[in-house]
């Protein structure tokens, strides 16, 4: 049972509620890292990735990295995007080098009827160990982030079995046999649904989908073949827990052109690359949904100087008001100096107060 | 000399001046390439890519091949981008499966400083010879494309040294040093105008300028790193010769977002790519501009007939009127069908009649 305790720093609930708060949160996709040496020494002492993300108190170890070097507003369980397709009977592994491969891909119509929604609490339990263990060492210190790729995504890696840059079997399914992509994008909504409750009953404070690759697709085909199951993975979520709203963020990578319709989805708030400017993307929903974002991630490889001057570039961008969450626009690379990231955090603490007047 | 004659089928420089046609035009990005069996004959009797393009009687003919195949609308020259990096200096090499890569990569100020604008009928010679070549050749059956990378796109890899997914050390260069970043991106565009003009004293009646990565920017510096070096190529262009217009088509991949200003830059159209609806794209530029596209290039996986329907909903989104030139938002993959490029050719002519009565 996770005990029900007040959250001491809510700024990322409160702006991603769109309240007042006294600073802009900030919290970094990818913040438990290969960046950190800590992280990579954890890593290297449970002697594979996929040691690391399955075996709970390492996977909450590395979690709290990051919180013990930065004062940022949020945690994010350590995990992959693919748990959920493994626990679907793909057989994920990882090697060196090379990125995630599925042992057994979706290539047929059969493989796709094949598939069941997994149990959470069984085949991913070591997830939901996970979560509760990271829950009760931060004793409610800041908010914790559950989150699950998109059906869009996981699909992808589904059907393709590794990693893609041309998503030729993928878009051959979708656009030769809509109706098994259709089929198959179902299963894994309700395989991610059922996925992010569980994280929200072990203790998730909010909930982040990532469609990392729906910026693949057309503008019809983003809006049937993502953005569809995203909403239906919302209108499933258990949306309050311990009388505390658990709000979802959406981010499509590339998914500039899309944010009307985002918006439209029950969504909290709209994760934005750093190829849009902050505030046009507030001009055109900002009324509607708060907004994570938006930092190159790149700019982590300039100096601190400039760091911080690009911090305040984003912070002018969104402008006075409530709905900010400060993030990179994408993870952090795995090449950054941490001190970098403890100048990006202390200059979004330090210069965003005049915007919270 | 150049000889000057009529082109025959002139429906491509009709499209780009937004005059009346009888059928829209189509083209290929990347037309002459792997997934053609006869190309991959030439490209392994060759020896090398290398020796395949800068061997004119070599680059004339893959550039011809699929000319053969299709009633294509427009031939444009086999080359390679980074031929302008190569000649001043760099030291381009192509390893099997590993894609381009230069010996001598830039990375100081002093690297920057030692470059000059090459002389395009030395350096680049053999690359003027195959455009003779082709212009003869093609006898007046259609016109000739000529094509360079745009500056930002060419500083990426000389700055990187090959091929990148996270753009580190140009990005490092344009935040810390970006006075040295102009210096680098004004002799490039010195270097890519020249190359352009001699090109369309070569021959070329159409230029295309490829910016495959200005995508990756924030908007400021799109704007500031991409799209300003670009106008100024367009400003020192040839834009009339032999009594015709060049048409300049400007395309960046994921520039979806700044059509306004690429309409500006007195380019005569725009490339789109997949992910933006070409509807919405006309609405926004198409009274300044033609535009080009814009079939994502993963419907040629799929069977013919899908493919019809697919390049039919193209069409049907620009809708009614002059200044479109049919294409993919992408170069073609390699994997292709040959088959299935029929198919999309004579679709585009076939269905494209009653948008053009």
């Amino acid at each position: 049972m996770v005990t029900v305790e007040k959250v001491r720093n809510d700024r990322l609930l409160r702006a991603l509620a769109r309240q007042p708060v006294d600073t802009t949160p900030v919290w970094i996709m990818r913040q438990a890292g290969r960046y950190l040496p800590e992280y990579r020494k954890v890593r290297a002492e449970a002697g594979s990735f996929t040691k690391l993300y399955r075996t709970p108190e390492l996977a909450c170890k590395v979690t709290l990295q990051p919180l013990e070097r930065y004062p940022l507003d949020a945690a994010i369980l350590f995990s992959d995007i693919l748990t959920v397709p493994d626990a679907m009977g793909l057989g994920l592994e990882f090697t060196e080098g090379e990125g995630p491969r599925f042992a057994r891909p979706v290539r047929s119509t059969r493989d796709i009827l094949r598939l069941n929604v997994p149990d959470p609490e069984e085949e991913l339990g070591y997830v939901m160990a996970a979560m509760r263990l990271i829950r009760s060492e931060l004793s409610g210190r800041v908010p914790l982030i559950g989150f699950a790729g998109s059906p869009w995504t996981l699909a992808t890696y589904m059907v393709e079995g590794h990693s893609s840059s041309n998503f030729r079997h993928i878009k051959g399914l979708m656009l030769q046999l809509p109706a098994e992509m259709h089929r198959l994008l179902k299963v894994v909504a309700d395989a991610v649904a059922s996925y992010l409750n569980a994280q929200i009953l072990a203790g998730a404070q909010a909930i982040m989908i990532f469609d990392t690759w729906g910026g693949v697709l057309t503008s019809r085909d983003y809006l049937e073949f993502s953005l569809q199951y995203m909403r239906q993975i919302i209108d499933s979520l258990i949306r309050e827990h311990d009388g505390q709203k658990v709000p979802v963020i959406l981010y499509t990578k590339g998914g500039g052109a899309w944010l009307e319709e985002m918006a439209q989805s029950r969504c909290d708030a709209i994760g934005i690359d750093w190829t849009l400017d902050l505030g046009v993307a507030r001009q055109r929903v900002g009324h509607q949904v708060s907004l994570q974002g938006n930092l190159d991630p790149c700019v982590l490889y300039a100096n601190p100087e400039r760091i911080r001057k690009e911090v305040g570039d984003v912070l002018a961008s969104f402008g006075v008001g409530n709905g900010h969450v400060f993030n990179l626009g994408h993870g952090i690379h795995p090449q950054v100096n941490p001190d970098h990231v403890a100048a990006l955090v202390d200059a979004v603490h330090e210069l965003s107060h005049p915007y919270h007047e």
